[in-house]
């Protein structure tokens, strides 16, 4: 399939190179392919993406990113410096690369501020977020987004009308002396980033972020981050909790109802066609936006999975390009896949 | 189906009466008949499993139940003392109830020498242990059983050729604060119960104690806790991380083979058809056991689901019974449920 | 779920009452109850809608109908009369019923003819004609609209942009004899309506019908008349036959794209979840359309089978009502079903 | 995965090296090729089973072989002909090859004799017959085996404890007239192979055969030739057909039951994971076995598809090997592939 879209691509900054490689090491087969590829924002991936049928790729600064740093000034330092950046990539690129919005997220004032003018300005299609930031003198805090403060961010959000990628993060300070120390294997994709992003977007769906701002869009990797795996489970026990304890005053409606109206979940990183199919029925096609999560996955393994993945000719052309075209009002861009 | 065999079937001390009413004040719609339920081992549960076609109810003791004892000597009398009694209630409907042991996880040693006795004197199936033992002087720490301090349990659970289901229990300590105590929504069976034993047994998997113990058989319940959704995922990131970063080590199995050779997973509370489907498909038909997950599931919910669920009538056996037979060696139980 | 639309719905005319009976002797419980269900255009069915939350049934006559009839004369006769007495009857209901036409298939321009005439001056929805047309001094020929000579209609349903929902009929004549007799538990909804179905449509396909009109819109009842079973296998053959045998001179496009294009597929009488999502995967929800195949179904085991489905609230919205919306342009419909 | 059994692999008899060029030219791309791989017992696809991991190919006489020859004297020497040929060529290659018997269907007591000869004689596991037999002084009738005076040959399978592969062949006399002359690229693996054989075998279904040879095992193609499909609305109307209108005099099981007793699907030449996941759902996966259809299909495709396609360690040794071990009584096969 051509003119494909994908939203959970990374780019770092050129001069951590030495930090990027070192982080590389942790995960990466080759870590100087690695880290040119995830410093590049040009020729590399757009090379990639005329080889697989990508059309356009919605760009986000790697992670643990700006969510690691717990000095709030430097974090949001750094958060400018990054979208400066990305911008003027973009725009030597217009109709093959557009751009998530890197955040600071200590302050909620401050994290809408940054997105309104990355999107006023900048024209990004929203913001891309690590899980909690990590906050506190030592680091070992995290922020979750799931609660009243950050009502003010979300509204922005919403007013501006672009979704927030909940993307997650390794974890760090106690939880991961506690939990994850001892098994490091499981650490990143095998499992806690998962554990981290449900338990902070099923936070918000609890919290009632989603009734106070019913226009919200969050958009989650991997196939849903577990989610859909207990969507009867959860909605089960949801409902069982309205009943008589008091969930519902805060979360009014039914999770497949979050799920239909709020939520949107992408195949970055999980290239199975079974879970896909089952997402299908769990969540729905007009939900789910294909995505690679380059460069920790290959547009290969991606783009040749999705292209011969058995679907509905129908169905590839919602998730691999027409969804995404809707959410971000890409009107436009239909043109030039043609 | 008749005959049916179930495995996460939970009953309580009634001693401990009061607290287990308070505790159902959390959870239960009717806490009377909650608490009446699980102290009940007798007609209450027998006249549900006559009328749903159970034939045998494997019973184990609550949730978080010893496991949530810091108290290394009281947590050892405490589950003898659970053991001793469910052995009587059991002689008494020998082929209507069994059951697993219930262990005190302080101590490797203490905690197979107890499963060696309830498997040789009481004729138990194997044992139900609540994820991890909570320890340290304000009950803040977790013992995990998946590093090799432990093998001397694992070997024990081999040598007696008997499973050991693992179970989850609420969070507590430090990782409530840090995680749970702004969501109390998804404490239990929404989300946290699933964190908690998939973090446990992926880490058995990848610290090595199913290559020390190939022939341990562990069981999770909750069609396995988030694990099959992502089983593509991580067994792609699993093989990466063996080619270069020294998994194999420790894990020098795929974890489908894990899955072929080690694990079972249980349908208790997860009455989803869609979900059951896609896990045959991702683990398979012959590794699946019918549960309930009673009295915090209903019998009439379990069962009308299952019974009627779309499968083949091989598969319902299966699932329904004769798994179970295989696993816990129930040859001479065929006749009884003809 | 309220306001769902249903398109496999069945009349017959009061002045057959016992040939009728008759008929419904061969598959009904029933035979009186049957007479008056099918019998009925107003209380009986009204009422089954208000209690399953059918909001819109567009009603056809029964088969095997004027398809039965082999002197053209007499069928035309007899499929103005149905017309004309179903057009009456949905003006009494507007809101409730809306009809498809009966057409008389022995010559294109008169079915052509007809069709318009339901279409401009009663308002009706489309045709629904059961499978092939029975012909010839004994009735023993089939006139299949699969060939050049029928185009003239197929522009006729384009250019009035209203569907043709392809239904099955009993086989009759020398295939009757040659296949079905000796195996008469199979005629029906068992096996020879797929049969009969599946060939008829294909044959439409292979020969060009839909590339001639590729704006044409066809329905199947019972999930696609078991041809998304092999779209795979379908495709396979047909791509290989493309390659070497002649067979792009006729069929352009995959087997995908007329599913995508021009086909569409209802839930009539084959209210299974595995199979609905088996369809979900291989055809996508955006070309299923909820319906019953009443009286031969009940509404209350098509409406609370499709009300429990596990499926997303989005589809199954779409396959209960916006679908059908959608393919009959019922904007206005919106408003009367919320 | 190695060792895997394949069991729908056809042969011809190189005397009529012409006559299967010419029937080549309707299908294949490179009629040489095929003519030389179908003609080949030996280096060629013992050479294709070495690359793709098959370890035993059971073969059988390619379609529409004996069932299209309606002089019966011409057709049991034929037969007799082939079996007798088949079993040198196995005899040279013991751990690689195996065969289906061929048979005469114009006489039971005759195709039961032929049966016990090449299973007592030659060692065959078992018969393939391509659909019903063509008869009558010009080879327009059809015998079907799905009537009692076909049971003694049905005892006589069930008494040699061997299976019958009912394989497809094309439409011929007047069905062909009536129903595929029009539209001839359904007739094959498209479409009309599958309505044989699904009519044929339900026929057995309906009419008591596996009543009155409780253990009489079939085997069918194409993932069951689209009944799985129709499992649920099949279900439903037989047990309706039984109430009240006799079915159940002959069939006295559900569709469901014999599935699991009587039938056996394998995948030859239908490579969709999506169809198999389906068919494990309905079927279940102790009843299905692979295949390949070669050369009509490639064992490439075949092999590569089902190594790769995603299932659990368990199912894919039960589907590719285990489950025709015990079909077979292949006890010995086991360590010759370990």
């Amino acid at each position: 399939m051509l003119g494909k879209i994908a939203l959970e691509e990374a780019f770092a900054l050129p001069r951590f190179h030495e930090k990027t490689k070192w982080w590389a090491g942790m995960f990466a087969t080759d870590t100087d392919k690695h880290t040119a590829e995830i410093n590049d924002v040009g020729p590399i991936r757009l090379d990639f993406a005329e080889r697989h049928g990508v059309g356009l790729q919605i760009l986000s600064y790697t992670a643990p990113g700006v969510q690691d740093i717990w000095d709030a000034k430097e974090a949001q330092a750094l958060a400018v410096e990054i979208n400066d950046y990305i911008a003027e990539k973009v725009k030597a690129h217009p109709d093959q690369f557009a751009a998530f919005a890197t955040l600071s997220m200590h302050d909620p004032q401050e994290a809408a501020a940054e997105l309104r003018r990355c999107v006023t300005q900048h024209g990004f299609l929203g913001a891309l977020v690590n899980d909690t930031q990590r906050a506190g003198v030592d680091g070992d805090d995290m922020i979750f987004y799931d609660n009243e403060k950050w009502d003010v961010f979300w509204a922005t959000c919403t007013e501006l009308d672009v979704p927030l990628y909940l993307h997650p993060r390794n974890p760090t300070g106690t939880i991961y002396d506690k939990l994850w120390a001892d098994r490091k294997w499981l650490i990143g994709p095998p499992l806690s980033f998962a554990h981290g992003v449900s338990l902070h977007v099923l936070g918000m769906v609890t919290n009632g972020v989603f009734d106070r701002n019913p226009k919200l869009q969050v958009i989650l990797g991997h196939l849903g981050e577990h989610i859909p795996f207990d969507m009867w489970r959860i909605n089960h026990w949801f409902e069982d909790r309205k009943k008589m304890l008091g969930l519902a005053e805060t979360c009014k409606r039914t999770i497949r109802e979050y799920f239909a109206e709020n939520l949107w979940i992408t195949t970055s990183g999980h290239f199975s066609t079974t879970t896909l199919h089952f997402c299908m029925a769990e969540v729905g096609a007009d939900r789910i936006l294909f995505s690679i999560d380059y460069p920790f996955e290959t547009f290969g393994d991606a783009c040749e999975w999705f292209d011969s993945a058995e679907m509905s000719d129908t169905d590839r052309l919602k998730i691999g390009r027409e969804n995404a075209k809707k959410l971000f009002k890409l009107g436009a861009y239909k043109d030039s896949t043609a």
